[in-house]
C-alpha cells in the first residue's frame, strides 16, 4: 500500500463514527422541552430547533449530492413540534446509510463542488458537515444546562 | 485496492483538518478577556480556560502515546494567564506535527489502550480528541456571545 493510499480511517468506520454522533445529537434534541426548542437561546444565538433543522438540511443532502450530483437542499428552519424534527431525523439516518453504500470509494478523495458553492475534497466536505453538527450540539449542551437540564453524556454514542 | 483499505481520508489530510481546527480554537481562546477565561461560564459549566487546558492535555499526549506507548498526561486545569495558555497551545501544535510523522501508517487501524483506560481503534481515539475539542469550542462560542463578544467564523481554518 503506498503512503498516499494508507487510510487514516475507512469509509465504513467513518460512517459508524458519524451515526454514533447522530444518535447523541438525537438525544440532545429529545432532551429539550418542546416549548423551548424554537424559543430559548443564550447570547442572542439561534435556538436549538433551528440548529437541528440546519443539521438535518446538511447531512443527507451532502451524501445524496456525492452519490448523484443532485445538490438540492431545503433551507427551511421553521418551527415545528419536536416529534416532527425527530421523525425527519430518523428518516435522514436511514437515507444516509443507504446512500453512503452507493458512494464509489475513490470519490472520497476527489474534489467536488457541493451545493454549487463549496469546492473541496469530498472527505473534507463530509467532515465539515459532521463537525458543524458537533459544534452546534456543543451549543445545545449550554442551552440545556442554562435550562437546568442535564445533557446526555458526550462519550456515549450507543 | 481492497474495500477494507480504501481510505476515507489519509493520515496527512486528517492532520491538516485537525491543525485547521486547532487554529480556530486558538482564536477562540484569544478572543476571551484574560479576566474571564477562568471565571465566566453559563449554566454552571466549566469556564473556557479549564476546557482549553483539557484540550491541551489530551491532544499531544494522545499522539505521543500512539508513537511511544508513553501514556502519561497532565491533569492540571489550574488558572493561568491567557498568554501562558497560548504558549502551551503553540508548543503542542509543533509537537503534534513532529510526532504525527512518526506514527506507522498501519497503526491508525490498530486497537490501542490509551491512558490505560480507553480501548479503541487509534483513529477513533484521535477523532474523539478532535471531536471533544470541537464540542468544547462550541460551548466557548456561547460564552463569548453571552459576554457580548463576536466569535471567529467557524468556517475559517486559516
Amino acid at each position: 500500500m503506498s503512503a498516499a493510499s494508507t487510510p487514516f480511517i475507512t469509509p465504513d468506520a467513518l460512517l459508524a463514527q458519524w451515526q454514533g454522533h447522530r444518535r447523541l445529537t438525537r438525544r440532545v434534541i429529545d432532551a429539550f422541552p418542546d416549548d423551548q426548542l424554537f424559543t430559548f437561546s443564550v447570547g442572542g444565538m439561534r435556538p436549538f430547533g433551528e440548529l437541528a433543522m440546519e443539521i438535518i438540511n446538511m447531512g443527507e443532502p451532502m451524501v445524496r449530492g456525492a452519490v448523484s450530483g443532485d445538490w438540492t437542499m431545503s433551507r427551511s428552519r421553521d418551527p415545528r413540534p419536536k416529534q416532527e424534527i425527530l421523525r425527519l431525523w430518523d428518516e435522514s439516518t436511514g437515507q444516509i446509510d443507504t446512500l453512503w453504500a452507493q458512494i464509489p470509494p475513490e470519490r472520497f478523495l476527489e474534489t467536488l463542488s457541493a451545493f454549487g458553492q463549496y469546492t473541496d475534497a469530498l472527505h473534507n466536505l463530509i467532515l465539515y458537515v459532521i463537525d458543524n453538527e458537533i459544534h452546534h450540539r456543543g451549543q445545545g449542551y449550554v442551552y440545556l444546562r442554562a435550562l437546568g437540564i442535564e445533557p446526555p453524556p458526550f462519550y456515549d454514542r450507543s
